[in-house]
């Protein structure tokens, strides 16, 4: 006989994916309607509108991809680039060079404006960038989760609008943890993902995108064989799963048959996008920053040093320089075994050298922060790293209490 | 404020999605674990060597791809195609056309061996097309949805595995509910998904697949930029989420870092697999058998008549061919909005012209082939279609009760 699922309890405080929030896991539980059933497309159209909010964009497209968050970011990328397509990929962390990956699949002609990663780019060097190799595609990371820098989009994104140029940027760490402002900001299309600020599980991912890409996009449809070889194009996506300019029509009122849509999933990101709204934006965005404070706080006062630039800190991510006397491993496996706590190690040269705490969705939460506190004081002073002990759980408490 | 959820009542009859068991809906409400949790690669463990059940394998790579069927359709002919390969796909319904465009937009030459949709073929046929045309991968359907037809296989298997060419088989809609055996009839490739006879939700695929397939992958892998390039290839696969080179050192132990695994969709799917187990196999199939005998018992006594070859029908779909006197749309409605039945139109040729009443997972249980037979008298009744009253439950309950 198989084994029943066996799942211990856990305080997920890496950078996703998190807890899911209870009112998305009881969301869950609601029994299947046809995809095509007007109740469930009702509940779509509703999906759509409410993904629109985290983006702060009035683009008319907004739907799901049937995928973890990078089938968004392949599809986004495809969608934009033909073999011999100039992309240029300014990167200050490990997630730039996927975007890379996809690209080189897709066989683009890729560079990569590159830097160290204690810091995100500053706009005119990446201006530069763009005049010197006069691409058809950026492509950024908003938020980079292995080095927890933010990157400032609003001038990159003004130069691409005036200057013909796409700019696609990948949200998914900073979407529903962070101002946004896709539309202001002047970006083309834009990724996220469901395991992070959304508290939904992963498997599903979000884009929006405005009228130059549907543009695009209208000039590569094809209709599917089987469907009818009447709508064939010249230059289609070379993926059909993948294909934005299908997803787009199966979301819209045309409903042509494409996948079968992930009910439950659909059901989930509903329920997960209504409960940030309900909260308000603007409070969800004030409780991440908050919760971000009183890492910060804690960590500091324990006598550990945050990793990279303060400045452009992504509130969501918290990288910690693992002190020398420390091993990573050691340290995260007693965090999980003994506290039930889940933080991350990191990526290329940071692996081994950094720990990365989350602070995303339900799972930023106060208790959730005091607890990784306290069990990383416990497992330091364990291993007999010269921490000041009692220092970080009282930091950020007086955080949360001069508010 | 967003609305709730709203989600009325179902008996889903239709070839997909089906009714979700409820113990799979209680397993999504599972908290959360890290991706790298080791009690998560343990269910993931678990979750490979239950997947390998239903297709009768002792292939050592079976896993899960997170996207609806057809994302793991895709991954697994872009796995096997490079552009200008030939590529020959038997088509006896819709489902054929959607491997010919994935082909396609991969740049294979495509050759359709066509007929008409009321049977599949004589495997010889298929044999006699295979010699002429000489490709490198054969692409087939298990079971049609489209028109309900099922495909035998073990001679075209036999005749591939001689010959050195590549067999990708769909069994999305026989995998659980229908005896398969993916080593016996010679498949390399076979693909399934969730939202059919496994009672999960849309959105996650099943793939399986032999040493042939293993060694053509791992001459294509790729180690994907931002962990390294210390491994590029000459012949990547051209998507990185589909990437099955990538996917199997996921899923493996090597643990490679890709996506973030669909958490609650792996509960899912381990639940759902753990009670088909549960169930016995044999006495899984002998269910959805018994209930496709009482549907085509309570069909035929009805007056309507079933849809092409009945010695070929899949057990899992029934097609019925709509009375003149009918209006598709407007019985699909009254049936849907006054008895909460789905049942599904077809496609192409088919449209209008027949019903597919699915039998399938959860949904093959005996109240729902009765009630869907009392609804669709009730529905035919009503449009003053000629139909034998009262004798299509009668005949599908003494189906039953003989036994």
């Amino acid at each position: 006989m198989p084994n029943e699922l066996n799942v211990p309890s856990r305080t997920l405080m890496s950078p996703g994916p998190v807890e899911v929030h209870p009112n998305v896991l009881k969301a869950m539980t609601t029994p299947i309607l046809g995809q095509f059933d007007p109740n469930f497309l009702a509940i779509m159209d509703e999906t759509k509108e409410m993904i629109k909010q985290p983006f702060d964009t009035q683009n008319e497209q907004a739907f799901a991809v049937d995928g973890t968050s990078r089938s968004a970011i392949e599809a986004a990328l495809i969608a934009l680039v033909d073999p011999g397509d100039k992309v240029l990929i300014p990167a200050f962390g490990r997630f730039a060079y996927l975007l890379g990956e996809i690209c080189e699949r897709a066989q683009a002609e890729v560079k990569f404006l590159e830097k160290d990663w204690e810091s995100s780019f500053d706009q005119n060097d990446v201006i530069e960038a763009i005049k010197e190799y006069q691409p058809k595609v950026v492509a950024m990371i908003h938020g980079e989760t292995a080095n927890g820098q933010m990157q400032e989009l609003d001038e990159i994104g003004s130069y691409c609008q005036n200057n013909d140029i796409f700019l696609m940027v990948d949200m998914v760490a900073t979407y529903g943890g962070v101002p946004i402002h896709v539309d202001d900001w002047g970006i083309d299309i834009a990724v996220a993902g469901t395991q992070k600020c959304v508290s939904v599980p992963a498997g599903m991912a979000l884009v929006t995108y405005n009228k130059r890409v549907e543009k695009l996009l209208d000039a590569r449809y094809q209709k599917e064989l089987g469907l009818g070889d009447d709508e064939r194009s010249n230059d289609p996506i070379t993926s059909n799963y993948l294909d934005l300019s299908q997803l787009q029509r199966y979301w819209n009122e045309e409903r042509i048959n494409h996948h079968t849509e992930a009910t439950t999933m659909v059901y989930a990101l509903h329920e997960g996008l209504r409960v940030l709204i309900n909260e308000g934006l603007e409070n969800v965005y004030a409780r991440h920053s908050q919760n971000n404070q009183a890492l910060i706080a804690g960590i500091q006062a324990m006598g550990l040093e945050i990793y990279g630039d303060l400045n452009s800190k992504m509130p969501t991510v918290t990288p910690v320089k693992i002190p020398t006397e420390a091993e990573d491993d050691k340290v995260r496996d007693l965090l999980l075994n003994q506290f039930g706590v889940e933080i991350a190690s990191s990526f290329g040269d940071l692996k081994g050298k950094v720990w990365r705490i989350g602070n995303m969705g339900y799972s930023s939460r106060h208790e959730n922060v005091l607890h990784v506190l306290a069990a990383l004081e416990g497992v330091l002073s364990y291993y007999g790293v010269d921490i000041h002990k009692g220092e970080g759980v009282k930091a950020a408490l007086a955080v949360y209490m001069d508010k």
